[in-house]
């Protein structure tokens, strides 16, 4: 086994971990959890969705989000971009990073983008070299890069096509997606390691989901096959809303300190990353007895 | 990365998941979920521990539980024995392997076993003895191989040295315990690939616990290390008996799965193993409830 110096750890609380969540937390809060972030450790963090207010209520204040970050000098920013429209409102925020994503399994892209992955593709084609004209930096993320929701099993030689054809337009750094938690190790190090080696010029991410406790075993493999960097959410949130506790995204606070006690540094204060989990955890629960205050 | 074509799982359900618990399980009970363990494919199992009732009410029926056994071709049972009155009970049961252990941390070994290690060694030589003598196989057993809960950091030289002893004392096999959950895969992978290059002709178990859901990782690290057998528990059980849920042993269907999803086999029925999940569960409440109404 391989055990590096060091990993970057990303974190997406702010968008996986809270677009399913039923309830609107305040912008306002939502920049203060980032300054709780970057104190933490964070240099990359996931902020918000430009997807339409309609489909996640969630993200709803996206262009505000966007426009009102605090700017720190080595701290990137990204955020969801999944059309032209959501591009023109990413292009006016202080964000840095845009993420185009796509399904690796065809089932699941038409459930969740309504249209065939060849068309994803199309459409990604012509929002990067948009992007990159503009001179942000891109990152084209793979989601149900193993397993689908819908179909199963999903073929490496899909997930090589649709990285292959994401490179060709000029995405900076590669994603894959464990959407639902059922990838096992052997799987993740196979696919993430056929990438670094088809693909060695750029990163690879990897976005793992705790859903039956495969997490942290996933990310030693991503690490053996080469991955550059983890999501991680704070509290583990970014599970399914209406089971209270499941997990979602593995959880900032057990990665770093499973990682640090390999004494693979991650950059990032494992204390505070404790404080975190319950400050998320208690802006849910508060943000939540507001709304049902105000719906009653 | 390597992944083998199978591993042997081991249950410890009966001994490790079940000796903190502060009810007595009927034998007939023990008897009929030994049963069914086997039917779910299992064939080691380690079924109890010939320590004295006093400390351990939960095992109070060794001598008629290992009288008792359903005897299957194929099937090993195994129990713990921690001394010469244990052994003398021991050798009175149908159980073939004997499992003799101690601590490679000397604070925990003191707190358990109320000796220093190397008092622990020299009792053990003379057990070992007399055991193989009888034709039983004898299983050397290292607890807090990794990280000890009173001093912390474990190191390899002193697993090694206990191991070495164990090994020149004729023990079939050796056991490494991470006895509170603490271990990270690099220390499992570092401890159990030096023990297995030291000890080409020794297979190594590893005993593992999820209380910080580190578990299933570490099950990968010692298959990397070449560890030849895992220890599981039904349902998880061997946690903490004051905090219910807490996570104890890794489980059985859990690793199953895990091990399954990366077509490691393991010769185990996962949907058995399912059921088991529920009906050990199940039991444990049925005794619990019993036990209240009996005291009130």
């Amino acid at each position: 086994m391989i055990f590096p110096k060091k990993i970057k750890i990303r974190d997406v609380t702010l968008r996986d971990g809270m677009q399913n969540e039923p309830v609107f937390v305040e912008t306002e809060h939502k920049i203060n959890k980032i300054k709780d972030l970057i104190d933490a450790g964070f240099d990359r963090v996931e902020v918000t969705s430009f997807v339409h207010p309609k489909w996640v209520p969630a993200m709803r204040d996206a262009d505000l989000l966007g426009q009102n970050l605090p700017m720190v000098p080595g701290v990137e920013y990204e955020a969801l971009v999944p059309n032209q429209r959501g591009l023109d409102r990413f292009l006016k925020s202080k964000i840095g990073n845009a993420v185009f994503f796509l399904s690796a399994s065809t089932k699941h892209n038409e459930a969740n983008l309504n249209k065939c992955t060849d068309e994803s593709l199309k459409k990604i084609k012509s929002l990067v070299e948009k992007t990159k004209i503009e001179g942000r930096r891109v990152i084209g993320a793979i989601s149900t890069a193993f397993v689908c929701p819908f179909s199963g099993h999903v073929p490496y030689s899909e997930v090589e096509r649709i990285a292959g054809d994401l490179v060709t337009f000029g995405v900076d750094e590669l994603g894959l997606g464990d959407t639902i938690g059922k990838a096992a190790p052997r799987q993740v190090y196979e696919y993430c390691s056929r990438l670094a080696e088809k693909f060695p010029d750029i990163p690879i991410g990897l976005h793992l989901h705790d859903t039956y406790g495969f997490g942290l075993a996933n990310v030693m493999a991503g690490i053996q096959a080469g991955v550059h960097l983890v999501d991680v959410a704070q509290a583990g949130l970014g599970g399914c809303p209406y089971a209270p506790g499941a997990p979602g995204n593995v959880q900032a606070s057990r990665v770093v300190e499973f990682l640090e006690l390999q004494n693979i540094k991650t950059g990032l204060n494992l204390e505070r990353l404790k404080q975190l989990d319950r400050s998320f955890s208690q802006l849910l629960r508060d943000t939540e007895a507001l709304t049902k205050t105000l719906q009653g």
